[in-house]
């Protein structure tokens, strides 16, 4: 894409949305707990009370993806019903019932007599999210955003702009009935402005990209602005030799199927050699029962997988029904072949070992590493962390799902009275570091 | 300098090294508490056995430096007497008394019945290291870098380059008599080489450069790899019209003067207009009896500054005698100078008004705010870390003083019996989400 698309200047437009919603980011990041929850709450409100309006705003975009001959895919999830609705709004308020983010204390100590030092968490300033058809994320960012008191800068999918449109008027009217600046949250509706936003970087602290790898590729490539998100999602589970058959066939068929366009489904099988023709025998006939299509390294085809697979299947993330197979010598292969084609996001081992189990969690070095379950657990709503901002495949943290803590971050507070390094230097004053 | 220089790919040889490390880093990665802490204490040994030859090949670094007429700043840090080499020692045996950063756990939960997640700290991988003439910083990096289980790939300055391998070649041995693979600490005496690094993406997780402001920015533009750092160090002090005026004047002094070349030193001082008078009176003889060059705004001028400022002071990092001072109208125009001009390292006020204090310390938004203490303190060992590899400035953890923590980052690790998440979505297993 990079070579297609060009990143544009922003215009002053842009720039003056930028300024403003600089501003009341700034507002927002001073605001106590209860104002945002008030605010939250407030939004949920205003929401229900323009759902007719959203709704019919949907059925505009909706009528205009239809005469486009958009996929069923993509139409499926721009719709929006009464339920779909009403399950993001109560999804709004719940977010009011996450625990605050913003002022947690994190270290406290005394570096000498009078001179205290606390690290607290605060928010990151203002968010760029651009994001595919879904006009639930619309809600879902926006409520995330306010909890943690950050800014939200959104680009939606242009087949949804009606429907994201009227979605935001509604987030907007409850801001300002809340005391809160509405420009906090500003959407932008054409595809120039959200290329510019990625030269933003006097304005935004952070860019979360929820689509496609193409389009998440191109933004890291194009922005000096940090990244949250993941491209790929290419997830291994191996079958260890010393395994329950059943809890392997399972937890496999769980990992595919269980919704195989999610980045943390499984896109390869490794099975150690000795149980391969015992566990295949089971496996082709439950796999395609299930309408998986398995595609196999030459012992597998040998075994009974149908196709045969080339280089390219081994980093290919299917998101579909479609599984690939690899036979390992053992434990060390199924390592090396993770660490060589891994994204880094979730893999899981089936074994009854423990020390089996062990080694294979310590040396992968992925954000998830499983055993005996599926990799589709690998989710901040299954992790108890109430809601998602994304999935990050990147070694430094915030890693693997992450919830609200990815939106903050934290300084340092130092209080002195009167406190100065000289007098340490020359040994009138020394360092107690005493935490309190 | 983007303009001058060019970023080479990596040479074979280079990649192989790089292939050597990333194996080593795999390996130390999984080693135990003790059998890193021991391989520090050999690392010391070794360094103690050969600290004969690493003075000698000084000893030749600081006669080439002299011959090339190298400045007398440099050939300061260049060399390394006795007693220096002694304490860095001292410093590599002190980094394995501090607790491990590893393997810490910082989530332990019940998903479900039987189905455990844990979040622990797990080394990053391999470090890149660029930094300038002082040898001492070999030891101490290389030292930190073992301490949390990470490679590290080390580029020195060339004048410092017979220093260099020496003392690498004597924490090798130590590793090797520790069981450690040595390839896990890695010199690179090339300039070419040290350029490559920064396309290493596939074998380095992280880049610390510690050297100017010119260096940082050039790499933070030129890779990919996560770069932990900063470029620019401007901090303010601002006096607040309500204000012990003796403590006032010795923290500004201490800010400034106590070690002028730090990244945490003073470059502006923003005085309140009503405390203005009273406080340059004093404040500028003070100064200038500590052979501070003050340049001020109109208005300070008028009060005796000597010389006057050009928008270019206000984002100027002296690191030298050198301070800019503007009289500002209140608190508001103080942040908002701040908030435009401020490296966001540490910024600081001096007041006796506690919310004044607080509005000031929760409006600026860098990584340190100081209340009635010198910015001099913003340093890893007096926050009480132990150690530090460096400063960060950017938004996003880790920032601020920057100790064994942002060596480490961390992972999921969860253990069922075959759970699958479709027994949750058709309610035959529910979440429990128990803190354990």
């Amino acid at each position: 894409m990079a070579d297609i698309f060009e990143v544009p200047q922003p215009s002053n437009d842009l720039l003056e949305k930028a300024d403003r919603i600089r501003f009341a980011s700034k507002i927002i990041s001073q605001a106590e707990n209860k104002i945002r929850i008030k605010a939250l709450n407030l939004m949920a409100d205003y929401l229900e009370k323009n759902s007719k309006k959203i709704l019919e705003a949907n059925y505009e975009d909706y009528l205009r993806a239809e005469r486009k001959n958009i996929s069923k895919a993509l139409i499926s999830r721009l719709k929006l019903s009464k339920e779909k609705l009403n399950a993001a709004i109560e999804g709004v308020r719940k977010v009011g019932e996450l625990s605050d983010p913003v002022n947690q204390i994190q270290i406290k100590k005394e570096l000498s007599n009078g001179l205290i030092l606390e690290r607290k968490t605060v928010p990151i300033g203002v968010l760029g999210v651009i994001f595919e058809s879904r006009p639930d994320a619309v809600m879902q960012i926006s409520s995330l955003a306010i909890r943690s008191g950050n800014g939200v800068m959104l680009k939606g999918g242009s087949e949804a702009s009606y429907t994201n449109t009227a979605i935001v008027l509604a987030l907007q009217e409850g801001l300002q009935k809340s005391g809160i600046d509405e420009n906090v949250i500003c959407l932008l509706t054409s595809r120039k402005d959200s290329m510019a936003m990625l030269n933003l970087n006097e304005y935004l602290n952070l860019i979360i990209p929820r689509g496609s790898n193409e389009l998440v590729q191109f933004i890291q490539e194009n922005t000096k602005i940090p990244v949250l998100g993941h491209a790929d999602g290419i997830c291994h589970l191996f079958i260890d030799n010393d395994v329950n058959i059943d809890m392997a066939l399972s937890v496999a068929l769980d990992s595919k199927i269980q919704y195989p366009a999610a980045c943390n489904a499984i896109e390869t099988l490794l099975i150690h050699k000795d149980i391969a023709p015992g566990f295949l025998k089971r496996a082709i006939p439950l796999f395609n029962s299930n309408d998986v299509k398995l595609i196999g390294d030459k012992q597998s085809v040998e075994l009974g997988v149908e196709f045969e697979a080339s280089f390219q299947d081994w980093q290919t993330e299917y998101l579909d029904l479609v599984l690939s197979v690899k036979i390992v010598e053992d434990l060390d292969e199924a390592i090396s072949h993770i660490q060589k084609f891994s994204s880094k996001h979730t893999d899981g081992i089936i074994t009854e070992n423990i020390s089996t189990a062990n080694r294979f969690m310590n040396e992968v070095d992925s954000a998830g590493v499983f055993h005996n379950c599926s990799t589709r657990f690998a989710d901040g709503f299954r992790y108890g962390f109430g809601a998602e901002v994304g999935i990050s495949t990147q070694m430094l943290p915030p890693r693997g799902p992450v919830g609200l803590e990815g939106l903050v971050t934290y300084k340092y507070f130092l209080k002195g009275q009167g406190n100065i390094v000289d007098d340490f230097s020359s040994g009138r004053a020394v360092f107690t570091h005493k935490d309190l």
